[in-house]
């Protein structure tokens, strides 16, 4: 599968293009400028020499991908997404985007009028209404994937189309080591996923670490790999 | 310790109740009407005898209680809170609440005006400026908590004051068998756990069985009782 992803200098999004590659797929990175992708596309060859990292224009990245992680800082939605809105239409697109600010009291999950909707991935489906977009990989431990460590965690999958997220939970348990993806549920609940970020934050700033969340007690899930 | 719990009828708040009244500390048990009240508290001695529940009236109950759990319907809260707030001033004070809404493709999390807060506890701590409100415990496993299960649960708790997020993990972990709380930051977060009930809500739903979060990777976290 060609996966497009933009952001792919984040700590998250650099992790998901390590492992996606590692797993065999091809990675089209995508930037504002094609220099920048070369860059980004050339961090990711050294991190993994094996792995297929291909340098595009955003729009360009979005019509070679047939399927797209966001991963861009959320005050990047409103310039990144619209230019894209056409190529999306019809395809996957994870959103791994937090909208989150940082006070005296630790990581705080931005809600209501300041993200301008209901969450970050709500504002990407309202830019890119042709896309079907699933919230994913928010709370995974960004240096454990980037190192391809068996993470030992669950991935909670929400989007709006059922089989957007089968599909993303077909990518993940066959691309990263040690996670278990879970379907729960509707779009509606996105904003949760994304804030659960600001929890493990402040987690791992108290206990130090690297969280990472996992769910017991469900009886027809698949097991976590061993 | 005496701690008044206000709809001690509900699945979590009886499971609470059960909980704590075994770990020795004395159930306050608030309801609108003393008659009411009178009926929880015998429901809960019958399926613990050996604990005591005293029924009181609401703000009678807020007066005795060193401690008050907040486990009533959210749309109880404009109506319960004010009498009692008077009561509750430099009090901890664990809110429970959720505000889930359901729908076709399962349970959701309110949020934004709808709330009329950031979150319950907000909402809560609005209607009671001087009590120290906390969110804990809305993603327990209510029927193994009723059980008395050990429960093998973390429970992540938000709140402003740290002083009183450390009395309700020194609780939780002396009271509710296999579980660790875990300090997880300022009160600004506590729509992400009360909303993270409708996720675990729609995991339940989509896997059977009553699924319970957990945290692994933080290196300075106590361990979780085994």
């Amino acid at each position: 599968m060609k996966i497009a992803i933009f952001g792919g200098t984040g700590d998250l999004g650099r992790g998901l293009a390590i492992n996606f590659a590692a797993a065999g797929h091809e990675i089209v990175v995508g930037s504002r400028s094609q220099e920048r992708a070369d860059q980004a596309a050339a961090t990711l060859a050294e991190a993994l020499p094996s792995g297929t990292f291909t340098p595009l224009e955003n729009v360009a990245a979005a019509e070679a991908g047939d399927l797209a992680v966001v991963s861009i800082p959320w005050e990047g939605i409103e310039g990144t997404i619209p230019p894209m809105a056409e190529a999306l239409a019809g395809k996957v697109v994870i959103s791994v985007v937090n909208a989150l600010k940082f006070g005296k009291s630790g990581a705080i999950a931005e809600q209501g009028e300041a993200l301008g909707a209901a969450s970050c991935a709500h504002r990407i489906q309202d830019l890119a209404p042709e896309a079907k977009v699933v919230v994913a990989y928010n709370n995974l431990p960004a240096a454990g994937l980037q190192a391809q460590h068996h993470l030992d965690a669950d991935v909670l999958v929400c989007g709006k189309s059922k089989e957007a997220r089968e599909k993303v939970i077909e990518l993940t348990s066959s691309s990263i080591p040690g996670t278990r993806a879970l379907d729960a549920g509707p779009l509606a609940n996105a904003l949760i996923l994304e804030g659960m970020t600001a929890i493990i934050i402040n987690l791992n700033k108290r206990y130090g670490g690297e969280a990472s969340l996992s769910i017991s007690g469900l009886e027809n899930a698949p097991a976590r790999p061993a």
